[in-house]
């Protein structure tokens, strides 16, 4: 644990989270996310679920703002509900931002080839169903 | 996750608390504790507390009943007044066991020499002082 | 061993299982399968048959309900039997599970191909024709 | 598998006997033993119990014959019932051999040594207790 | 060295041997062949020559009666004569198999790139020229 | 980089920090100490001196206060002035803490020694002589 | 450090530039370039600035003085002025040459491009925007 | 070193040069070669030049007498004068074998990706330009 | 394989050899040795004897002439007759040296340790008994 | 190759040599010394004599002042005449400091357990005898 870090960002979440650059991508994964399969670099944190890992790294790592979506969630097929979990996450990053970010979606595939490219998948134990977003970083100011 | 393992019990921990053997030593350390300069094995669960981990543990792990106390803490120094986290910990072990299991205290520098020849560390998050608990695992006997 | 896990699930295969999401695909292998040339991850099993393994493979894993076959095996040359072996797993699926789950057959190459893409190989002793059934890992629900 | 060599053999596990030479020592360990811990070169195999497992390593592994006892078992606590699986090991040990070969028992602590010195440590899935026994192979004379 | 187990088997190679399964190949190379520059995985056996090491080799290993030819030579250029080795290698594989195995012949250049897809290579340190042959591996049936 | 984490302090750097529990220390040494020979762990900032470095170590690591002083120079030879550096450092432990720290002195064999047992070496590119220091890690209360 | 060798230059570093041949490329990149995602061989140098580490390498490595350009930019986005640091770059360049060298620029997908294929990236420190540049190594006359 | 092995051929050299076999090449390249960027293996010679190395490789590898030449400069680009080291070359290649071995020349471009399929590139530190050579390896008649 | 190296010593046993300078040991072993687990580096011959071994090591390799007997063998126990083997071991330390080499013996626990010692064991499938040897490396004069 | 680094100092040895830091030793021995079998870092030149190497490294390696000797070599057995290439080594120390600097021996066992505790061993390919010395580094003041 440091001074100023959230307790839950780990030395190798915080060692990941530092060697990305400006445009590199982080998946915070549920649960049931085929983590271990597709990522590149894979940190775990099974006992905790998306929202307190989102809030955490966006105390740490600024949005991309030269994107029109600096966090990106897998679609729901035709249909199904908004999950709720989705406000929580907007919430979360309204908060984190001066500007509100505004969140997109890709349909399943694309989020599985956007998270084999991804610089690290971080595998939380979150229990909800489309629970997945993906952060990328921008540029960082204030160090 | 797989069905009927607590979520928290991420795929690294798994697969240490399968291999230990009867005897073998888990340390479940808190958030301040050495955990990374003295572990053989080191688990990290960074974003979770030693309760959690030790509910979770207590139902996959039995405790060595030919030992007189199979949960040891770290003494207090003299004067203090005896952790609260204790008796929560007293209480879990108690729910997961038929037979209600003596905690014993050892002081700081037997504890570090144990935690160099225990079989793994799990590093959790734990706020807490004086929070972090052996666990001497015992014999399997309902697979 | 750990309370509540079959005995013939090992720490590395227990590991694996754990690491596996939603989709992701496990090939139980028999032993004459070409198992160490095609695996991306190998764990093996070779003293133990089949059967055994899929009954205790399927008490932690979830089937993929998502998919019309969860269980898929290797189809014999037109005009051989069916191998009996493929009715046993049959009934071990259905004790698992609440709704029987459709087995389809994929012929050898095809089925080589897609052991090549599975997460992981589990090579047993099995002595039986035709015996190897890829598992595909559903929503982990009940944990 | 390969001819004339029992399934439950492995590939890891016959390199292992097979690199072994006279007077170097193999623990087919019960799946409470401490393997993991104490084995210099450990090789799993959890699905089987030992009884199978020594069968099939004394049709490979010649026992020594320039020492009293080639096979040891760890002694039972004074009192206790000599456990029913010696007169197994005893049985196969006697099929394997032309003469009848001497098991002896070592206390628990000194087992827990003479494992740490072995050459390798065979994990079994065996329930039974006191099922550990150390093979302690002779000189290969019917390559 | 183990019971049964030719003396010329090494650890490394029995290893391999046992992990290759129905229709994965083997290379055994005479001393001039590019093995370790081709080689997925590289046994040596550099004072041996080819004939024992494939005589050893076929006792372990059964020829795969699915394909018309299980062993295939390096075909020499127009107008050389065959290679007195080769009569060696028919002998050794007709003493071993109940039906006379086919030998077939490939070009040089069809030869590198199956030995790049096998499994393995055993490089020996055998002087004849065109002495390369090519195992592939059967269903084992008596172990 | 890192929102709030000083741009001196690099993903490795920053990873064995949070490693470093409570009584861990860290040696930040000039550039003509033999880090490497003697770091159980070594971290590089060739291009950055001591001061730099303490300055931003104290912003994330807190001091141990159970001991009487947790910051530790290497003494000069009798004779020789104080290096004009320690008061640099002095400052910049004062300003970081709300109770000025205590530096204590060892001399040169001592410091070795407890180099080599430190967490890990920071290896700078500082000029200056007499100009290494060790950093004990306190207990962190404000992540 | 080493005679006549700039203390900012470590030993990775030094390595890495000893390497290089005729024709390598070497990426000094700024701070929140994703140097970790594209290097294949990454040296960081977080506590530094791009000047002074160009500098050093340009007092060590030769320019490429087959090329038209040995020092290459990542382009602005039109409009967008001219950054500072390029002078700065420019004339650290001219007095380290007899003559002095062209620097070219190139946009960010196609920068990204290249970094991927240099042979290394150096991660600065660096806090000012396009700032990365990437140095060509020319043949080494004055060992 | 050994008796009868040039004393430059260190033990990495020489464990590279027995492990090539018929048609496998060698390049030996100046010290302004990107070596290590290209090479599959690189071994180092860096305080010797390429006539030595040349010499001694010839004394342990024979020529491929099937290819039309075995020896395979850089060519100069047109208009410039043939370096003076090729007689050398011709001449350390004439005194080594029974027949004129003939060099050819290919354009730098070509020789880069050779060397990318070499099975070895030898790094050596000598100054002359154009003085890059790739052995092609022979049949070894007398071991 | 190279010109004038014999074709049973392969590249990993020429490194080995052309690494072991004046005073290191190499050990020849019989099929029965415990070579694998005494080896500080292991070199497998399996299929040659140690006579084929130390006739063609003794080509390359000079004996220690500063010792009284720079090769060891493993003695008998009282009573037992001299191993015809030794005296072949004898003509061929002959035929490779100027003045014949003596050759003294120590007990079998003194050899063991020996072993874990020496540079190398090379393990051989040698089938007579007491037919281990050390070999001690001299000067080489004749590179 | 790099500017103004002597070309025989390779990348390794740079690095090496970078790493070392005051008090540290470097060994520069001869091709007999038994440097694979005692050197915690070893870094090969074996094309290449001690005198060469001395020459270079001392143009990049200050001598320590701090000891009476910064230079020992082996000493020779009582008897035996100084070796010529110790004056030779005595003219590249006095070219290469200010005052020149005073060598010392120690016997060849002394020598050996030095050589096991020094930073790195430098393995020539020296043909001469009492060839080897020890470098101790000092404080580096002109980068």
């Amino acid at each position: 644990m440091l001074n100023g870090v959230p307790a839950n960002i780990g030395p190798d979440l915080l060692k990941v989270l530092s060697e990305m650059g400006h445009g590199d991508e982080l998946v915070i994964a549920d649960g049931n996310f085929p983590s271990a399969a597709l990522a590149q670099r894979l940190v775990r944190a099974d006992g905790v679920g998306v929202p307190e890992m989102l809030e955490s790294v966006l105390k740490l790592v600024p949005l991309d703002t030269y994107v029109e979506s600096p966090l990106v969630l897998m679609a729901t097929v035709e249909g199904d509900p908004e999950p709720p979990i989705w406000s929580v996450y907007q919430d979360i990053a309204d908060r984190s931002q001066d500007e509100s970010p505004v969140m997109s979606h890709i349909d399943r595939q694309e989020f599985y080839e956007r998270a084999k490219r991804a610089y690290a998948v971080l595998a939380t134990g979150e229990r909800e169903v489309y629970a997945n977003i993906i952060v990328k970083k921008g540029v960082v100011r204030s160090v």
